[in-house]
């Protein structure tokens, strides 16, 4: 679809958030079409992880995203999909890659949505490709789990914060889920919240240091929670590392079922966005670096720089084997 | 993409208007491309005209539409686009042909709005199909000519008016002209005000038969001006003519640019919507039938049923035509 | 429109804030019209001011809301309108007033934002109506005097408060403004941002009661300060006063023009909402009654006594007048 000025920052950058519910419904779609192609219960696929995923290239007011989504894995109770989205300008005819994703879903009956249902398995045209996929399945399985169990955090107010700390910029959104935010199954669509959760981590980027900025990448994503129509969610995010030209936030939502229910508040999703912060002419600009205060500021900054090294070594071995080809 | 509850009117069923404004997000993104494949002046398609289209089957929330667009004939100032639309039940794996509608744009020059760039002429399989696109070509053009002479009614307020008469269920909107209504040029796109042409006959048709009701058809429409970002537009409606089973509504969209210019309120659009009313189980119900009170009524009745009965013989002999093959 | 499933709560009941926006775009249509009608410079009608508007009847999901606009006044340099909206079901033809508004409209010059321009005199059938009108111009220049000076007051965050106490429901909300948000001149329409404030209040009054609630009543609101496109709004909301049966609740808008400015965080509005709680079957239900801790939430509560006795004061005496009549 075509591009809107509501989709865009003042500097008429596509919001990440736009792009991230975009590739959530091309994958929502796909899964639900292919656990419900062979008789059995009635299901909507929903959506449990994202992989990691890099903005490659931004896209701007417009230009038509174009979305395309394969199945690239099945185990007996989940899906893997392969989202791509290239952007055009059907003015120029210029096409580019802005991003490539992985995401997992799980189909849940539709009459009982505590229900699990089983995947018809796909053909693969290699076994090696089953392989990789089996794999891939193994390793998110743990990094699951993993998250689940730091999940507790919290983000407290500051009163009076100096600039450049953690307090300065740290803030928080609340959306009362409507019929519009959800799937068949009245809960909130995967995408819907991704979405939110890029507003919040803008503003956190925006705030700390006063220029446009764009969204670079975000972690891996884990959905451990149903999010039911009627909630209050609650989307706060704080900036837990800077390098010279970057900006990690940590997001939390947290869901508020306040209406006809007596279950307390619980922590639904958590995530890392990556910001830079761009000149008008598009150009990278130096952050202001954070300035930490706390124990557990300074150790969420060291945790901070852990994944920013990771993700350059990585990123700097795939062009080395790419050069090596 | 997936059909919200906001599309959908209380029935469940997807506004005509929703449906149409995809159709014609499509139809602009493929014209605007193949308007600027060569070396030339960077130009976007504005839409000039929709013929008339029917609606074979509603849609449902929930319901995948998929939109797919062709280029059929280009002249050498327009574009004629051929759009379909399949609604898909992801979980049933139905898909049903929803409508068929073909549309025509004009590239106006970004740099000069007022400016209409060369199209690229298209290669045909087949001299025929040159041959009736060209012959379509001249019959619209000759129908567009026709529309811009009788655009000057306008729809008066009733006092007091009795049940099933015009003034009884005519109705009107008007909407401020925002950025994301808006193309790259700063003017309306077509979708956008089909959607509340529908919206307003959607009124009018319920508040004459008191039911559910869904859009059957729409006439051609013609875009006879621009209409600018800013605008405000007057959408007004009133009921033209009642068959057994169906309603026609006439829909005037007025433009009145009523910042920054000196000029005065113009109308922009028109065209014939048909509804008709369904039961809660989805069958058609008789309509009341419209009690014309004046002559202009009685003269635009007997017009509307001519539109009808042309129609009706139309569909007979494409049905026919069909047996016979 | 037509009211859809994403203007109302999970009960069907349309948002208070969602009628506010309506009745502000009426009024700026109206009041910008009106101001551009002489030769004179361009301008665009900004919202200065709605007088104390109470909700008389819910409007539901399929409703339609029928909005009209009315200039009652015009001063030098400000214009009054009143707005009445009526909620019609087009199924049984049922029409019922939901509520009466008075909103005051400042022409700003489409060239120099902070230039108010001379607003063209209307002409009144009676010369009472014209002192009657000058008689309100000079009450609300005077409200609006006295709310600006006590419009310094914070919303401090409460760490782990009490069910029912004033730090338990208080609620905040983050918004960037983006160009669907803002009128011509760039800078947000005074009903969306009435609309982000009811959302707010809500939400405080659903958090303390924990049942489906609705807007009952609105006072006053001024419009101090203009916000730009691009800025950052908060909208926070604390209870102030509970009676049995409605919820006071005091809303702030702040605004931080982050990008781009070196200006400082401003209080642009503060307006107190009512609120009452409502059964399935739509009757009021009593409301926990606020806990006040501190100093000031006791003195907030008894000027919240204050107003609610007042307009309980009021609103019998026009019961007797009427009856009286």
């Amino acid at each position: 679809r075509i591009m809107r000025p509501d989709d865009a920052n003042i500097a008429g950058n596509v919001h990440g958030g736009t792009i991230l519910k975009m590739i959530e419904e091309a994958g929502a779609i796909i899964s639900t079409r292919h656990c419900n192609s062979q008789a059995g219960e009635p299901c909507v696929a929903a959506l449990a992880r994202v992989e990691r995923t890099d903005f490659l290239s931004p896209v701007c007011i417009g230009e038509v995203a174009n979305v395309s989504a394969e199945i690239t894995y099945t185990s007996r109770h989940s899906v893997e999909v392969q989202v791509n989205v290239m952007s055009e300008n059907i003015l120029t005819g210029a096409k580019k890659v802005t991003n490539k994703a992985t995401l997992w879903y799980v189909p849940l009956s539709l009459k009982n949505v505590n229900k699990v249902v089983e995947v018809p398995p796909i053909q693969y045209a290699r076994k090696e490709q089953e392989d990789e996929g089996k794999k891939r399945y193994e390793e998110q399985k743990l990094d699951r789990l993993e998250t689940k169990q730091r999940n507790g955090d919290v983000i407290l107010p500051v009163i009076n914060p100096e600039p450049h700390t953690v307090g300065y910029s740290q803030s928080s959104l609340i959306h009362l889920v409507g019929p519009s935010d959800c799937t068949l199954l009245g809960f909130v669509h995967g995408g819907v919240t991704m979405k939110l959760m890029d507003e919040v981590a803008g503003i956190v980027a925006a705030r700390h240091c006063k220029t446009n900025i764009v969204t670079a990448s975000v972690d891996a994503i884990n959905f451990h929670e149903k999010i039911k129509k009627g909630c209050v969610i609650t989307v706060s995010g704080r900036m837990t590392f800077t390098s010279n030209k970057s900006m990690e936030i940590e997001v939390f939502v947290d869901a508020d079922p306040f209406v006809d229910e007596p279950r307390e508040r619980y922590r639904a999703v958590s995530a890392f966005f990556t910001y830079v912060s761009l000149s008008k002419e598009g150009k990278p600009l130096p952050v202001p670096q954070l300035l930490t205060e706390t124990e557990d500021e300074k150790r969420r900054f060291e945790e901070g720089k852990g994944r920013y090294l990771q993700t350059k070594a990585k990123r700097q071995a795939q062009m080395q084997q790419q050069a090596a080809q």
